[in-house]
């Protein structure tokens, strides 16, 4: 069985209500859709921008498995490799042992507030409670080396919230997020890690690790048995952002991580919370800044449940929201096959060779508006699409959130 | 000698722009001038509002004072009192002695910012380096129970104010008041207090206060060797936030003294910072509520300067822009007695009791605009003004800032 391609990220504008609505109805993937989508996100070259481009193109991750060598070689590329049968099947069997659970993109487990972002994760893996991440969240982040004052604030606020019947997510780090982890452990404490659910990071936080895949949950984009590294952590503060309705930042330095959460949270049209602090400690100078550029002025958690009020009442649940604008067009969803772009031979006015040099030509290692792309090159939005996802198996051009592309 | 009537506060709406600027070229005044403005400043139920409406309608100190007694009996009152040509002598002798000067509203040395303030003192004693006050000026207020770090960031705003050229204005009491002074001594420090210039409060201050009269400047509204009383100290803070730009609250604990500094120096469109602190500490929660209603995030000078630059440069000498809006009508300003109010018995539709009697109908202890008044009654603006002054004078009626009157 095959699902609409509408079925993952897509614009607002430009898609029909009626069969939006159809596309967007959640329903839990077949065993086997599973597997494919896992081994799809976990296959070389591609990311999640890729994934739904694949998906749109192809109709189901199973058509995508079956064209990604000929479409990665295309451009001259190595084929690009696709994650096997066997290792997806014992990645599910060994979440499964776990307890957990792979949760895909558009299925009624999947969090309603991170589907709606850009780049939001194909597949994600859940430990303990898998329910919580249902429920409206705010994420509590900020320093590693915390003062005992900043934890305090952090137990408290998170305590606060999980009072208001709001989930606490964080980043299950050393300092405040382990602070806000405790605070709502009672009331509901999501963590979402930069390696694998299974992985405990810190060592220091293994109690609370065992504790949340308890009474709370885990959440990982990574698969199983990955080892956090930095350049996992951005990716990770993206997700914890996408999560939430609202950040609630206590106790950063400036240039630090939790302003990089911040700034995510920003981007994906999330509010924004901090807690101010002293002028001389320099752990203050985060959130300080924060506030100076606009961010809430947070002392209790009735602050953040001030300004949450007009979203936590009467609020339509997230999923019925058409996802962020700043996506490739709408394909119509069904019949899905048909509506699928043409392949440029067939409606590019020009032939695909010369097509694709004029794409190459148009790029730069500077990111570029895919829409510009199309205006400059005077192709169809669909040719340009299809040319940019060959491109970008074949390792050439790289995706930005935003819509944009750049040579890589 | 007499001076135009124009020349104290009037509303900026209705003033020809050459009368005005005519009638706001600062001089200074005569001796007998200013004994007389100092005795009619000191009178019995006299306070700056009235004083300008007195000047306004008589033209001159001197015949305001001739007019007092036979003006505030008129509503069946007991005469008011005015001070004496004695006590008004010997008070400028002692202000003397002790190396001040008594300033005028109007005057060259009188401060432009002050100026522009609704009820600004008609009246001040300056101790110290009197010309100090004509400086762009910035008030640093806050807690008396400061904390060490409080303190020190006083004295770092205040030194970093100083070195931008900018003089520091402050209340002399504990905690972060005195650390302000200190921060600023070399740079130009200026004390407003609550009671008179000569007496010491608290009494630990007494080395900041010498300090300040010879290296900085004291400023009072009071007469000498007045003791400063609760009910002074609100007048006081108008002072400080009428002289400056802007104040910055380090500090302030809820519904502190400061943060009716605060308020008064936004009813005055002076801008206000305030420097955040941890929520754990009742001392921040006044500057965080400060901030949380559009207060500018404060760390250290620069913060004040970037956003007081536009008003730093280029920025006319207060003294010209016109005074506040919310001011009864402006007299024109020449020739001064044709121009002033006729009485009601020559102008008003109704007899004099006539027009009293529904005035007072018309009033209650709730403050009532007088323009509302003027509307409701439907009496000449000039009659109304007339008959508040009788009013007033008689103690019937309380003047409030915003032109705004009420029933005793």
């Amino acid at each position: 069985m095959r699902i609409s391609g509408a079925c993952w990220p897509a614009p607002r504008a430009g898609s029909p209500s009626g069969k939006a609505e159809r596309a967007l109805a959640a329903r839990d993937l077949e065993p086997q859709e599973r597997l494919d989508w896992l081994r799809l996100s976990r296959s070389e070259s591609v990311g999640p921008v890729t994934f739904y481009a694949l998906l749109r193109r192809f109709g189901s991750a199973a058509a995508a498995l079956d064209a990604l060598p000929r479409l990665s070689s295309r451009q001259g590329a190595r084929p690009a490799v696709a994650m096997s049968r066997r290792d997806a099947e014992s990645e599910l069997a060994a979440i499964d042992r776990l307890g957990g659970r792979l949760v895909c993109w558009g299925e009624p487990l999947y969090p309603s507030a991170l589907a709606s972002v850009d780049d939001a994760p194909p597949v994600l893996t859940v430990l303990g409670l898998a329910g919580l991440i249902l429920a409206p969240m705010v994420a509590v982040v900020g320093a590693r080396n915390a003062s005992a004052n900043g934890r305090r604030l952090a137990r408290e606020l998170a305590a606060g919230l999980g009072e208001a019947g709001i989930v606490v997510v964080s980043g299950l780090a050393r300092g405040i997020d382990a602070a806000a982890h405790i605070g709502a452990l009672e009331t509901g404490s999501v963590a979402v890690v930069a390696g694998g659910v299974d992985i405990v990071y810190p060592e220091e936080n293994r109690g609370l690790h065992e504790a949340l895949a308890r009474d709370g949950a885990i959440l990982a984009e990574m698969p199983l048995g990955t080892e956090p590294l930095a350049r996992h952590f951005p990716r990770r503060n993206r997700i914890i952002s996408g999560l939430a309705l609202g950040i609630v930042v206590v106790e950063a330095a400036a240039k630090s991580g939790s302003l990089i959460t911040a700034r995510y949270a920003l981007e994906q049209g999330r509010e924004v919370f901090a807690v101010p602090g002293s002028p001389l400690d320099p752990r203050s100078r985060g959130a300080n800044d924060l506030l100076r550029n606009g961010a809430t002025l947070t002392e209790t958690a009735a602050d953040i449940l001030a300004q949450l009020g007009p979203l936590l009442q009467g609020r339509p649940p997230i999923r019925e929201i058409a996802p962020a604008q700043s996506r490739p067009p709408l394909v119509p969803a069904a019949p899905a096959r048909a509506a699928m772009p043409a392949m440029p031979a067939a409606s590019a006015p020009v032939s695909e060779d010369a097509a694709l040099d004029l794409i190459i030509e148009k790029l730069s290692p500077t990111p570029v508006a895919v829409d510009e792309l199309v205006r400059q090159c005077q192709l169809s939005a669909a040719a340009v699409a299809t040319l940019l996802l060959e491109l970008e198996l074949a390792g050439r051009v790289e995706r930005h959130p935003g819509n944009l592309v750049s040579l890589r």
